[in-house]
């Protein structure tokens, strides 16, 4: 017999049907037992004339399940199984060090992470990283039908990608070699070749210190774009982005991870950088943003525009990387943005550097070699567009549109100083 | 003026158009001068009245052109632009190492990969990489449409995935960690939660030989399902998911690349390890397939079947990971395959172990400690489904496609014991 899904059940009333799954819950109510069987679709209410069969069967067995389906109001999916024959698909399971079956997950973040391999089983948990799955599904869809071409540019590189600082060392062949601390390079390069690029992978950060931010590795959402007149046209591209990821969420996720979704207008309002300093009374020297500051324009945001994201742009030249282009007329700012979502910062962008001199000067102020950057400074030479782009830290998206203090809470295995494991 | 792609212009014929791109080649024929422009959808004719302004453009200087889509059926794409107005977007491009605008790239492979920041602007590079880029998109359209979840999995680990060798390390935090060889555990841990996963991403490979098929890091495509019978199921999600790979690439780049699509029957033909070595005239006890019996297998396959692909199924044990299947009856042989693709190794895959005490068995008589696997040990403890996958390398996948000799052709920026650059 084919395997039925739970989520198919309703289609099947009174039919005899095969179900997969793990014992999500055991419960005997008198004289009548009932088996839960959870699938990656649901939970199925199974009913059994007595219970002896449960004994063999704790939580989190695999089992197969044929019975006939019925209707019944008050079972989940408004279904239930009715003469089933249960068959056992592995050994008995040990317990779970979580109780997967209650409908929420009450422990610390430490027995999260120690057992992440079984308590991603938790609905919630699921639902969680289908949320970040469907996002990057989005974000692919959207630039899949802009003309954008994916790319996959390597993680061991000669040199540390923008800066010396938190790199990891690997031992390559007996010299040392570098995790990619972003794509940024080699996208812009890959602009030469097809004008609009973005990739999906793994960064490296040497994260010194502990935050519920921070991650040592993480997934992100590169993209580069050429022709553009400044970063604003970047800015229209993250915003049809954002609103792609949004819609490929499937609404029962929502509901199970309990997420509340954000209000993202047509257009992202824009605000330049000192005139962010100055609406949250901030000296107008600061080079940079407090998260306190961040906080007070996400409100600010909300009020004056009912928007969860609000960009800053016309960030100061000396906090940004070599490569970001000055803003016209103002050669201490530039044409980059932050944008920031519910108050804390998601995405970093902007317009790029495209003219070889530009480069040379950049590099030379900076104090930086050349050499370092042979084969990226090959690209200017031949040619290259206005271009920019951003980047979107995966779990930190998800984190904030789910409103998990940490970032942990939805990375499958996070890595950081203390963790390496599992 | 809103951009027009070349690719459009055949529907704007009599219209006033802006283009944007590469100069692609100059050329003067007496009194007129022609400009090809290159952009991400093909390649246009303009045409000057004078050749003046061409010393200021030499080839790869990007470019706006302004112009009228006159009708003309010698150009390319039955269309030219005239009365041109044409303006410089980046400074005079440097010469490239490479001539851009010639129909084929006869230079050798040590100059491909020493200007690949360049050399990937030619058109039928282009197009391989475009191949490579849609097959990653059939493969996930195919597997979103099954159920399947997207997973990413950490690149950083605490223990060599699945053997000591071959690994490269890290200084992490002044200890040390390791590049994973493969998503295997993690792909499998991941079935106790989605039932199906799937990943496309980077792993690494400390190859210490310099072959035309291996790379120190390369792009995964990884695939494990839960609920099967055995290996024959997860065969047949691999023949789906190879046949939505191939839908997805777009006719055009097969001519530009000049790519002979191959022959996949829908039902992919398989033949047992012992059957395999017997038709190929091989000695009973051999342990694995050599490179000519793979030959020969192919040649027989596309002679008995009319198909590119072969699956030998039934490898002996003794030449398989510890978490493989074995095959029912025969303890020495598995449930697991190799796929030749044209002769030539492309995939493998498998049914996997899935029960707790087979895991702490095979373990144990390979004298591995289980505390190493500790995570990994923890999902089958709780309840895993019988299971399996497979992974497809996506350089190799493109190099056997494209019948390139060498994979370093089909990767943007191949990695191995000499090259760390660009």
């Amino acid at each position: 017999m084919l395997r039925t899904l739970v989520g198919e059940l309703p289609d099947r009333i009174g039919q005899r049907v095969l179900l997969q799954g793990w014992v999500h819950r055991r419960r005997r109510l008198g004289a009548v037992a009932f088996l839960l069987v959870r699938d990656r679709s649901g939970v199925a209410q199974v009913v059994l004339g007595d219970g002896a069969v449960l004994d063999a069967l704790p939580e989190e067995t695999v089992i197969a399940v044929e019975g006939t389906v019925t209707a019944r109001e008050q079972a989940p999916g408004g279904v239930e199984l009715t003469s089933p024959q249960v068959t056992a698909l592995s050994a008995p399971a040990a317990t779970p060090p979580v109780q997967l079956w209650r409908p929420a997950l009450d422990v610390g973040l430490p027995t999260v992470l120690d057992h992440a391999p079984v308590v991603w089983r938790h609905r919630t948990r699921q639902a969680l990283w289908r949320i970040a799955a469907s996002s990057v599904r989005g974000f692919r869809r959207v630039l899949d039908v802009r003309g954008f071409t994916e790319i996959h540019t390597p993680k061991l590189v000669g040199g540390a990608t923008e800066s010396g600082a938190n790199v990891f060392t690997v031992d390559y062949f007996g010299r040392p070699a570098y995790l990619a601390q972003s794509p940024q390079l080699y996208k812009q390069i890959m602009v030469g070749v097809f004008e609009r690029v973005y990739e999906t992978g793994p960064v490296f950060r040497a994260e010194p210190h502990d935050t519920s931010r921070h991650l040592a590795e993480y997934v992100s959402l590169d993209v580069e774009l050429g022709f553009i007149d400044d970063h604003r046209d970047v800015l229209a591209v993250l915003g049809e982005v954002l609103a792609g990821m949004l819609a490929e969420i499937a609404a029962e996720d929502v509901d199970l991870a309990g997420v509340r979704l954000p209000a993202l207008p047509d257009s992202i309002p824009v605000v330049h950088f000192r005139d962010a300093l100055r609406l949250v009374g901030a000296d107008p020297a600061e080079p940079d943003l407090a998260p306190e500051h961040e906080r007070l324009l996400g409100a600010w945001a909300q009020e004056q525009h009912r928007s969860d994201f609000l960009a800053v742009e016309g960030y100061p030249a000396r906090k940004r990387p070599f490569y970001t282009h000055p803003e016209p007329g103002d050669p201490t700012a530039t044409n980059s943005f932050d944008l920031l979502f519910r108050g804390q910062e998601l995405v970093t962008g902007g317009q790029r550097l495209h003219e070889i001199a530009d480069y040379e000067r950049a590099l030379a102020e900076r104090g930086e070699p050349l050499a370092t950057y042979a084969g990226y400074l090959d690209a200017f030479r031949h040619g290259m567009p206005p271009h920019g782009g951003f980047a979107i830290g995966l779990e930190r998206w998800t984190a904030q549109l789910a409103q998990r203090d940490n970032i942990r809470q939805t990375t499958l295995f996070p890595r950081d100083r203390q963790r390496l494991t599992p």
